[in-house]
């Protein structure tokens, strides 16, 4: 085993950059090593940093990091379609294709770690300068002619997440959609459920620089939730209950909020993380007491090639301009931590960081 | 307006036979009158009357109701399909098809009052000698031949709201499915899953009366929710977490307990009543932190004329045996109190309680 | 019954301007009578004309035509939503809402005679002076502010076959799919693909004038049929088979030629009708031999409220410009016959044409 | 390379035992060598006999078969969940996981030989002494507890194929199902229709044999296709067309008559394979003319490890009793030849043949 060099996580609010993060000389036969030509840190990096790796306690003085675009630099034996040179996007969670849980249609929920970019846990993410992946031929995709580093680098992760969410919430044509959260993973899931063909898009933030690329995604209004009576506001507008509810961020709380503006028969699509250790709270009277024929889905990422082909092929037909969630552009490896404290900070001007391997 | 008798709820735990319940002379152009044969009463009934109506106050002074078969005494004048003579199901749920919901393929969740039996909301619901339906063609289904009295009033409700949630949890082939709570409405989601070609069917209860008619509707497993270790019992009799979770029962804790042994990438369709003021309460731990691929389904009675035909149509092929259900017999409206108390009694040998009119 | 003014057809390639098609003095009950504002022919109504109504005999005589958007001149008691001088969409299937086929969710599979925009067959279809609708409130639409007149008469039948096609085709985020024939309705259908996240988008043709609406609705490759290979081109260009056939127009072997293009687990939409009387032939080995899993769907226009709002919904939230298809403006009803007279002389320039009632 | 016995084609209508099969001496890294316990010959290895291999020349001078249940008798040094002497069902099809057709949801689709139970196709079937599965994992299932041998032969092709039809008609509760033609394929789609929920299941076939087990397994209508007027009097014992249909076997024009019979909105699965060369003729009127929503799907058997273990479970459960389908047993490789010519020679009481390798 080689040493690289890498972001690793030290403890609470701590991070630095390492030189002996572990690579291995050669890929397994099925896998890939990767050299990094972009990153972009993701706010569940951060959230693992503010709280020293609390919910995966074993990253913790490893590589953090999910999401990143790279060249390949070695092929195993056994890889059939990809070979050195070639510019790749990475897949953020990392299905095992061999899986019973394959066989059922949800290959992307056997995995060793979700959402940590990690495929081989003892290593860590995909924050350092080489990274090996397991199975090239299923995990990675091309990054197809006419696509950029910045666009790619939104695919793993934002569009993977966003556009699975809108997938499982199958907006009718025409259809109402409220998104609760317009942070990078909720402003593509607007640009996606009008990519479905919603009609009515509400766009729920609080941040000018989130709602202007809402509404260049095509956002039909655009809720600051400081006004108090945003939620009856938005019913208001729509002529009646939302057919469907995009989750993206906020308490344990926000899940009844979604659900209040739900139509019966609606779905609320949940792609929030909770990790605050406290339990969701649902009062009946928004659920319909239980019996409204109101579907709750919590969804996660989607991951493997296929779907990420999808994606930038998105991107290279025109429908989806990911690049304009980038607010912030480094260059090298040690600017990742400032990048991180972006999040941290709560920069009202952030919507995503990415940083080239220059 | 003509006057007849009904049973009607006075207050917390009282009710009377009435003799001043209002009928009209004549139903409505599309409408019907119907005289009962046989009534059930059903937990909600119990509900509303221990509360004195707390979750549907204008129902206070007016007859309960919602499962019950009759004859046809008189037919509006552009009913198309019902006669008089004819002995029919009548729905307990009253969808109005006219409506945008019935275009979204949601009418079950247009109507003035759900559960209640109730089409006209000013009368009140259907024990009652004599009650008027609005729409015969669109919410009466014939009882075909070889179906008994006792069979068919399973229908309105047992069977409508059971294979309605069975339907949406729609198991795969030769999938696991845990029936929580096994009341009548759980037995028939039993049957239900049985005959949508479940293979483990867990049914987890507590009361013999129940388990005997579990196994005979094709469970293959009896849990008794008594022992202390029953959910990790239920996992390791199924080698892993079950694909799909029926809850028909409980508190607003059950939710997080059926969470708990669902795998991801499953469902779990709630048929419980939420009316005790309290909040839902989900660990957000057993729900995958919120991006684990569990389904939420509340789903709710569907009515209509064609879904009762369906089941009737069960009923007379075989598949079903719903009169297995039933645990005592009443002759005559006065015994309805009677049944009603066993519900209030929480008496051990019952499941479900009939009433012949004559 | 009185009388007005009506296009009607009187033998084969022959129609008329007809002063005796009748039309009551006041609406049904839930009825309503309509003043055309614009009218649009269609294909079908031309090849009424050129067969002398063979497909639908009872038409003879009688007015045609189902693409109208009017202005509301009575309204039946029992109309609810809709008043006096409000513009509406009328349907041009008339789903028969209280229906057991609504109850299954095939209303559009209910009624008296499909396409011709008849809702009362003894009097024909809606290019008449005054039309009455049975049900108001089920089967018109308003037109919502902002959105034109031009726009709206696209939506009866243009909008509402296509978007219901690519609906049942739900073609998967970044997916491919060929649209074979871009008339108007698959024109609308490469917009409605493209507004439900296709990614490569084949419009297949041959006229200049619609490809370039193609384009502008986001066709991503414009493929002409007279190309001797056009159909390995497309395979070529697309990587591999494609996601999703779409079939709007052609002769029996077209279905056959889509299908030899459609990956296994593909889906193809037919949204040709087929009156010609010759069998539809399918060679085995481009349908997988019959275990290819390619499935088939032949897809009618869906009506009814709802659906239409929810197209006017998407054209005043700018997601689609159905105008972009009209290539021909006339007024009057005099001029209708002119209009049908484009399509029965296959005029290279034509698209769709519109008449103002003015 | 080893040579071991087996059942080969040596041209149209023979087939030999010969004794140089190859088989390796070790199993891949993935994979396992296995010995038969019993075959059953298909329908599909007497049409590949009848015509010397037409549809699959490859197979002349290779060994056939792909119903088999065995041993394991050598593990591959990366398979996780088997060993040896473990008792399993293997696959009838081969799909491969780690392919973009498996993240599609396709799996089934991707193989190098559909329906020969061919894994390597230098080697061709599994009437073979010896036979090596590339992806033990993924392709075998164990035969569980309880579950004989000739219950469990009629797993990998028998149950796996009409399950997979019947799920992909989703029959509703109580609705009603044809199933046309009623060898094994259509008598185990009979018993999955009721599974399913169906209500009326109709089957229609023409052998005294194949009727009797039909009602065993939960026909309500038993049909003879020698009856002329047979289409008419399903509707009119249905009371209207059918809701689903199923083909299992006919002609070409059989297909159009399924059709003929179904509902519009319906759906028609086909497990038949057309070889003959001849093309598959739908006559317009029976499809509604292209728009009367009557879907057609062309299914082929689901394969793999999961699906397989759901089948097995049903019969582990007694849902099922597959082996009421063998109406012939053997012992001895040698007598293969002779089960096969029960096809051959159209044996009127012939359903499925076993062989046991003892």
């Amino acid at each position: 085993m080689n040493q690289c060099k890498g972001v690793i996580i030290t403890g609470k609010n701590t991070m630095t950059v390492s030189s002996q993060c572990p690579v291995p000389e050669e890929p397994c036969p099925t896998g890939a090593l990767i050299r990094p030509l972009i990153w972009s840190p993701c706010t569940s990096d951060a959230h693992l940093c503010a709280t020293g790796c609390a919910s995966l306690p074993y990253l913790l003085g490893k590589a953090v990091g999910h999401e990143m675009c790279g060249v390949i630099t070695k092929v195993g034996c056994e890889v059939r379609d990809f070979k050195v040179g070639q510019r790749v996007i990475v897949c953020s969670v990392m299905p095992v294709w061999r899986s019973l849980e394959a066989q059922d249609g949800m290959a992307k929920q056997h995995q060793d770690n979700m959402y940590a970019g990690v495929d081989f846990p003892d290593r860590g993410g995909s924050f350092v300068e080489e990274y090996e992946i397991r199975d090239a031929d299923m995990n990675l995709a091309p990054i197809p002619e006419g696509v950029t580093l910045e666009q790619a680098v939104m695919v793993p992760d934002m569009m993977c997440t966003a556009f699975e969410g809108v997938s499982q919430l199958a907006p009718a044509f025409g259809s109402s959609v409220v998104v609760l959260g317009i942070g990078p993973v909720g402003l593509m899931a607007v640009r996606a459920a009008v990519l479905h063909g919603a009609g009515n898009v509400f766009a729920v933030g609080s941040r000018q620089v989130c709602f202007e690329v809402a509404k260049e995604y095509g956002a039909t209004h655009l809720v600051d939730y400081h006004n108090e009576d945003y939620l009856q506001q938005i019913v208001k507008d729509n002529g009646g209950p939302v057919d469907g509810v995009i989750l993206c961020g906020g308490s344990e709380k926000e899940l009844g909020k979604g659900l209040s503006i739900l139509k019966k028969g609606g779905t609320l699509v949940n792609m929030s993380a909770y990790f605050g250790g406290s339990p969701i709270e649902i009062d009946p009277s928004v659920w319909g007491f239980g019996y409204g024929d109101k579907t709750i889905k919590g969804v996660g990422c989607r991951g493997g090639r296929l779907w990420m082909a999808r994606m930038a092929k998105l991107i290279a037909c025109g429908r989806v301009a990911p690049e304009k969630l980038i607010t912030h552009r480094y260059h090298g490896m040690e600017k990742i931590p400032q990048a991180m404290n972006l999040f941290l900070n709560r920069d009202r001007g952030l919507i995503k960081p990415v940083i080239y391997n220059d």
